[in-house]
């Protein structure tokens, strides 16, 4: 038709934009618009069980179904507030979520009655001050006329910056009728243009320094290459010129590890020794999408100096120490690579190391992160989507080598511990949106309990991930940074095997849980066909020592906690 | 001795302030001040599952141990954002809570390096800005020589002005030594004293209308009257004046509701017939500690005139339309009592309407809100702590009569779901300081799913609270506002009796479930004296109707549906 309700519009343009889940929790306040989701054929409503899981999904779904974006509804103050945490995750991980808040009408808004869900002193805007620390952009409806407008501006910005946006959304407002015109056409989600001039000034200069370097050259992917989506480029780069390809922890399956110039993981000091020494000797190294966090670079070890560093962002390339503002990767990309092609006989020669660690074949029974993380290296299969919980698994999982096509996900800079829970929601049902393969989270004990109540959500849905509930007794990874035999890093202990039972699944029917506490049993387990082809949802409790952590967390964290100073006032 | 560490002088300020509990989740950057926790004899560490039930729980726990303060202590960033919903509620609400966060050292929050938790873009005052919205008094510790008198200050203004505050303690300062001196004098907690002219007026005026009053004057008692710590004056003069007594919802149990002159809840339009038409033909009505909320007003119905009213506040007090700044009830009102006991024997002839409801006789076995409520209301006994969440429980409790001494705790301004499962926890735990008796829980399926990971903590520190899980298969209060079918208002089934088990429980031993169907189970329950000892843990699943709500609740959703104009514009 001619003219479209504001809250189906909203609708249209996520659908437009590849969007096909809807997180979150009802509230007075947007009940009006989930009648526009429930009712919509293209957009399937995920009711949370609250409201930070839902931001978490919402998250995890967006890393998944790249290119599209993560969306949650919630309602005023009470719900927003409670999915800040999520929201500002996403910021910080670059993720694109649009948080779309249920608030009183416009009226309301003006005369600023004490509603429920309010500060009591008429304080109307504090949420949305809340919010702007935490998004791109914002956006409060206020009228039917710049509504649709501003609709296309936040979600603009959220998908060319891949940044959260926030849009209050008031009760009169949602079935208000507008010109639908806007919809035919689509948003703009191309990056601006270089500017031409600078452009090709950078790309001499690059050119300039791999002559200099005599192709003895390195490429070292890191999270934006993912979310601000040059995945492809970087491949036709490094196929192109045969440099040989490195990740930081954050850019993981940035790169299909398979490939044959793919050399592993580098983390500063903290890398495999073969690894640290390739990348750090190499003559120039050439980033792409670096996020330099400390847990991302070995608490800030990398031994590179500036003078051999290229860096290629989103929105900025740094060439040493000279800073071009406005010239981002998306275009540059291509133009480099035909620009650096010739170099390929050369860096062909370059050695690559072979990533991936054997399995400990010495007779020890105890399952240990030693043993654990390359013998599940063994059970992955191409296109698994793999999370990690911040904890003993996002530092274990680093080192393993994922197949084809396997997609990482993890949240290293930010680490609010749980979010995995609410982000393997959202990652497996963006998986099935791209025909991805089985999706296996990896978390700790201590993290489960956070946001457990997700897992009722994807019973309910029907999705099967296969879970490893780490059983370390405990919080372990806290322990090595301080207090390690503290209580306040203690949890109480869960019958884990009985979680999905209890929250809405029939043990053998839809679900089911094991417990492992040798290395065979779990070995038997990860060979069985019928538990590989995870036909239901599946939990293995993998009973672990409490002292046990993988080598890289013992080493990083030996450097967080002199900078955190607690070695040197406290005793342990 | 002369020198203290800055964890220990913190933790001796609470001490003082009569706080034995803190609640929170270790993070890298508060571990070191968690050993100051552990070891301190006087203060117990709770471990909470998550920071949002850490906040819940601080809150609860600040209700029910009237005059001491909520504490909880989270980590940089991710932490705090967590609980940054249940630290807006406590504002809301006028609730004393400390949130103590862990922050990066004071030389790091110089040099902004992209520490994990972090937004990664530099900003290391962005949660500190939202905790601005949030909190009355901020502090961000970063010299030792100004510690102390920071910590006093913010200490100072939680507790005069009963609201939360927020103070970043850097990992480097906890355990850096200053004087200890301050201790030595207490935190000064008293009001500051009313202007003597003005009160004098402001008396003078009051007294001139209950005489034109003739002594047909009503009290109404809010929840300010707790917060503020007036119980004890208004009791004194209701007692005095005869003056005919009631409760908003918010002020429930502020006054005794076994005493001959209280009358009961007034919630304007929705109030009991009687009760209604009492207090709105009073010639006078003296409010004492107002929050006009719209759940706690009948939705904006009070049908009171100005004219009529005098309002008593912690900081303010109105007669009729003028405005007294800085003259606050606590000094007010044992003068006001002084000066209107003469009018005792008048107003003693004024009937006070029997307040309570019969349970109902019917031969139905369906467990229904109008016979559930009286039914628990036979139930209750002296000294019982009862949390209700809202939904349907916030509604019903209000018509039942509490038995004397006992305390009631709710959410009625913020009405954040889930809200009741930390706050019980920490409402428990002050209920032992108090030596109050039973704690009971009555709280929805719905809400339970947003934090249930806390029961675990219950059980853990072996509290035994009964809890009546209302299982009425999804959101009932937001059907009556929208949605009555509507699939977003379903939620996924539990099996709520394997709850207490799973989470760490034994069934039989340190806990035990039951489900009801019928009248008659629910009453052989609490018939049992077993069960109403309350020797352990104890979850009741109650089956009750989908569509089945307390009479209060179906008359307010229909008036807050209006105001959401819902039902103009969208088919349910
Ligand atoms: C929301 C949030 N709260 C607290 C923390 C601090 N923290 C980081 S890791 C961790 C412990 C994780 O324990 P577990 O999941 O059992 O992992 P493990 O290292 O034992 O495998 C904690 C408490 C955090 N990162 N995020
Ligand atoms: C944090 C938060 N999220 C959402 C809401 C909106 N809300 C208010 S009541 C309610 C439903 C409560 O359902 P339940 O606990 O089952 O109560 P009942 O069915 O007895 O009404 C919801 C979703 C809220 N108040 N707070
Ligand atoms: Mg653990
Ligand atoms: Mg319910």
């Amino acid at each position: 038709g001619d003219t479209i309700e504001v809250g189906s519009y909203l609708m249209e343009r996520l659908v437009q934009l590849g969007c096909t889940q809807m997180f979150g929790v009802p509230g007075d306040f947007n009940l009006g618009f989930l009648d526009y989701i429930e009712d919509h054929p293209g957009i399937e409503w995920v009711g949370s069980c609250n409201e930070l899981n839902a931001a978490y999904a919402a998250d995890g779904y967006a890393r998944v179904n790249e290119g599209s974006i993560g969306a949650l509804t919630t309602t005023f103050g009470v719900g927003e507030l409670s999915a800040i945490n999520g929201i500002a995750g996403a910021f910080s991980e670059h993720v694109p979520v649009l948080h779309i808040v249920g608030v009183p009408s416009t009226s309301q808004q003006k005369n600023k009655p004490m509603l429920h869900h309010t500060l009591g002193d008429g304080r109307y805007d504090a949420y949305y001050k809340a919010a702007q620390q935490f998004t791109i952009a914002q956006a409060s409806i206020n009228n039917k006329d710049t509504a649709a407008a501003e609709i296309d501006r936040i979600l603009t910005e959220c998908v060319v910056l891949a940044r959260p946006v926030y849009l209050m959304l008031p009760t009169d407002l949602v079935s208000e009728r507008i010109p639908a015109k806007r919809l035919k056409t689509p948003l703009n989600r191309t990056p601006p243009e270089n500017e031409p001039d600078v452009e090709a000034f950078v790309l001499d200069e690059i050119v300039k320094l791999v002559e200099q370097a005599e192709g003895d050259a390195i490429i070292l992917v890191d999270a934006c290459a993912i979310r601000h989506s040059v995945k492809e480029e970087v491949r036709e780069l490094f196929k192109k010129t045969g440099f040989p390809v490195y990740a930081a922890p954050m850019g993981k399956t940035a790169v299909d590890e398979t490939e044959d110039r793919y050399g592993g993981i580098y983390v500063g000091s903290i890398s495999q020794p073969e690894i640290k020494e390739k990348v750090e000797s190499a003559k120039l190294i050439i980033s792409i999408g670096a996020l330099k966090s400390d847990f991302n670079t070995g608490n800030f070890t990398y031994h590179i100096p500036i003078s051999r560093t290229i860096e290629l962002h989103s929105d900025h390339t740094r060439v040493q120490f000279a800073g071009f503002p406005g010239i981002g990767m998306k275009r540059l990309l291509p133009k480099l690579t035909a620009r650096l092609h010739s170099f390929k006989e050369g860096a062909d020669k370059l050695v690559v190391p072979k990533f991936g660690q054997p399995v400990p074949q010495d007779s020890d029974t105890t399952i240990t992160h030693e043993w654990l993380w390359p013998r599940v290296g063994e059970f992955f299969k191409p296109k698994d989507v793999i999370v990690a919980e911040t904890g003993t698994s996002s530092f274990g999982i680093l080192d393993v080598k994922l197949p084809s096509g396997a997609v990482f996900v993890s949240q290293i800079l930010w680490g609010s511990i749980g979010w995995t829970v609410g982000s393997t929601l959202g990652a497996a049902m963006a998986a099935k949106e791209r025909g991805l393969n089985r999706t296996i989270l990896f978390i700790g004990d201590g993290s489960m309990q956070l946001t457990v109540q997700e897992l009722s959500v994807m019973i309910h849905h029907g999705l099967t991930p296969i879970i490893f509930l780490l059983n370390n007794s405990g919080y372990t990874i806290e322990r090595f940074i301080h207090g390690m035999t503290r209580k306040y890093n203690d949890i109480s202990n869960w019958k884990w095997t009985h979680l999905l039972g209890t929250l809405g699944g029939e043990e053998g029917k839809n679900c089911h849980s094991y417990i492992v506490k040798t290395r065979e049993e779990l070995s038997r387990l990860l060979d069985d066909p019928t538990f590989a082809a995870a036909g239901k949802i599946q939990l293995v409790e993998v009973m672990m020592p409490m002292h046990d952590a993988p080598r890289a967390l013992k080493v990083q964290t030996e450097l967080t906690g002199k900078s955190n100073r607690y070695s040197l006032t406290q005793q342990t």
